[in-house]
């Protein structure tokens, strides 16, 4: 029997914690520790951390990244922040520990458009140490660009591409519903958007993701943040958002190649969304439609597709992959390691 | 720039003529001839046989299949029969000619339950010639098998799988028509299906790596085949079906796990389905259902499959491997080789 797989989770907030529960189910992944700089949990037990059954687990929490990175996990679960600039020298770090990265980075997902530098050095320290790592999640990674190019492979022509997803925020995390500016007033929200703090990242990455896959030659990408307004009181478990307050983000983006619209791209997350969905369209021969009544949910799933593309990133050639090259699956919790 | 893949199409019925048809529009793909032994086709040109834009195309179809695969090319596109036993011959010469194969043989979308000992032949053939193979298509290979799985990588747990295809054959062409037993009088039907001559096959091949990939353990799995009979009078462009004769066939797969349902695959093909569609539905935390409405076109979704498949085989590691394996795409027409 092969040794199980050595996993360390660098990032313990709550899309981090859904990880380590989930992980833990797995007979084939053994939990080494977790990196957080957060005082409130470093020398913490993991178990106990993010609430797992039968916690404590004996797993430490700490603040020092490179003592844990010393441990030559197989695998690093990296879950701290959207923005490649400022994950790189974390990611860097794993890659020269010799171990995999399966990162929830948004701008991993896909950064050879509008980080060609940053990605070319990922891959070639990956390649250096013959380990691979990739950005996933349920989007980007999955819902909006994953299901899309999967089913492209029914397509005999393509002209166009779109995917519209729709999430009832009520059902979230109230961080999640603050971070779609559920509550906020419409100055408020765009003062927030112009500050760089309300934004779903990963539509343009999506974006380019799709149209490499698909060959729809897209050159440019545009992007937009609107609110959705609330037409009437709305109340979740954690707040309340009264008319004429904003319930949530309204994002487009578009993929053109040489002023002709190729892709189409559409998020609307809000607290109140009556038709949650994702939808996944083909315009060429067949014309495809392809969608998920309610949707996926962005946590759960999230958590599911990192987990499940362990084994996938594991067995990947060293160098950069995203969820477009890898065969994408489910990891059953009693798979042998 | 490298070099065109350079492909041979070994067989040219309906499905093969269209694959032929749209490999002849990728310019990465060079069709260097074509093999078939029926007299009307062998000797001709492969353009002028498939209806071919723009024929002749100077591409020979021969009836000679050892010469044609002297010819060394880089992967034959094999499209003969839905039966494995009755294509290893034809198999094992293609991988001893050092070419990779993507068949639309059912039986090999996912031999290793039915024919272990033939997919353990057909592996070792390959990796002995350095090559790789693969049985694929819409169905078994993609909709019913591969979308489902893609899906699961959403799911932190499963219980069950089902998948539901609904076509009208209305709109399919004669010979399949005529296969589903459209027209017949029920009895006729019934003989047919005993004599073999009635069977959409792959099925129980979709039910195994369904539940290999997302560790259902499945151990026994049943297959029925009833008619589907027409309630009122249904003409297509081909044929004319009164009341109470045979419209089609419905075929229902379960995969149980010690006596439990794990999978559920129906199939109706029939001439008047009013509500064609693909659906594939997991059952688990969370559930979710991928729905596809109006379906995907056998034929040319088909052909697409196998034609978008060409890339992904001939990159993958030697040996056999199924559509559970390989990540799934369009290949653009544009795309260099």
């Amino acid at each position: 029997m092969k040794k199980k797989i050595r996993a360390v989770q660098y990032g313990v907030g709550p899309i981090g914690a859904a990880i380590v529960r989930l992980m833990r189910e797995k007979e084939s992944i053994e939990i080494i520790g977790a990196i957080d700089s957060d005082p409130s949990k470093a020398g913490q037990d993991l178990g106990d951390v993010v609430g797992g059954a039968n916690a404590p687990w004996g797993v430490p929490v700490s603040a020092d990244a490179a003592a844990m990175l010393g441990e030559s996990a197989d695998v690093v679960i990296h879950s701290t922040s959207s923005l490649l600039p400022d994950v790189m020298d974390q990611l860097m770090a794993c890659l020269a520990a010799e171990s995999c990265i399966v990162s929830t980075c948004e701008e991993l997902a896909y950064p050879y458009r509008k980080y060609p530098k940053l990605a070319a050095q990922l891959d070639a320290e990956a390649k250096t140490w013959g380990v691979a790592l990739i950005g996933t999640g349920i989007n980007p990674g999955f819902v909006m660009d994953k299901l899309l190019i999967t089913l492209s492979a029914a397509s005999q022509e393509i002209e166009s591409a779109r995917a519209v997803r729709i999430v009832d925020a009520s059902k979230r995390r109230l961080p999640l519903q603050k971070k779609v500016g559920a509550g906020m007033s419409v100055a408020e929200f765009r003062a927030q958007v112009a500050a760089g703090a309300i934004k779903h990242h990963g539509l343009p990455e999506s974006v380019a993701m799709v149209s490499d896959a698909l060959g729809l030659g897209v050159d440019e990408i545009t992007e937009t943040i609107e609110p959705v307004v609330a037409r009437e009181h709305v109340k979740t478990a954690f707040l309340e958002i009264a008319a004429g307050q904003v319930a949530g983000v309204h994002q487009i983006a578009h993929g053109f190649a040489g002023k002709v619209e190729k892709i189409y791209m559409e998020l609307q997350m809000f607290v109140g969304a009556r038709e949650p969905g994702d939808t996944a369209e083909i315009t060429g021969n067949p014309n495809l439609t392809l969608t998920i009544p309610g949707g996926t949910h962005g946590d759960i799933a999230t958590a599911a597709v990192v987990v499940n593309c362990i084994p996938a990133i594991l067995d990947a050639p060293a160098g950069l992959r995203t969820s477009r090259d890898l065969p994408m699956c489910f990891l059953p919790p009693g798979a042998k390691p």
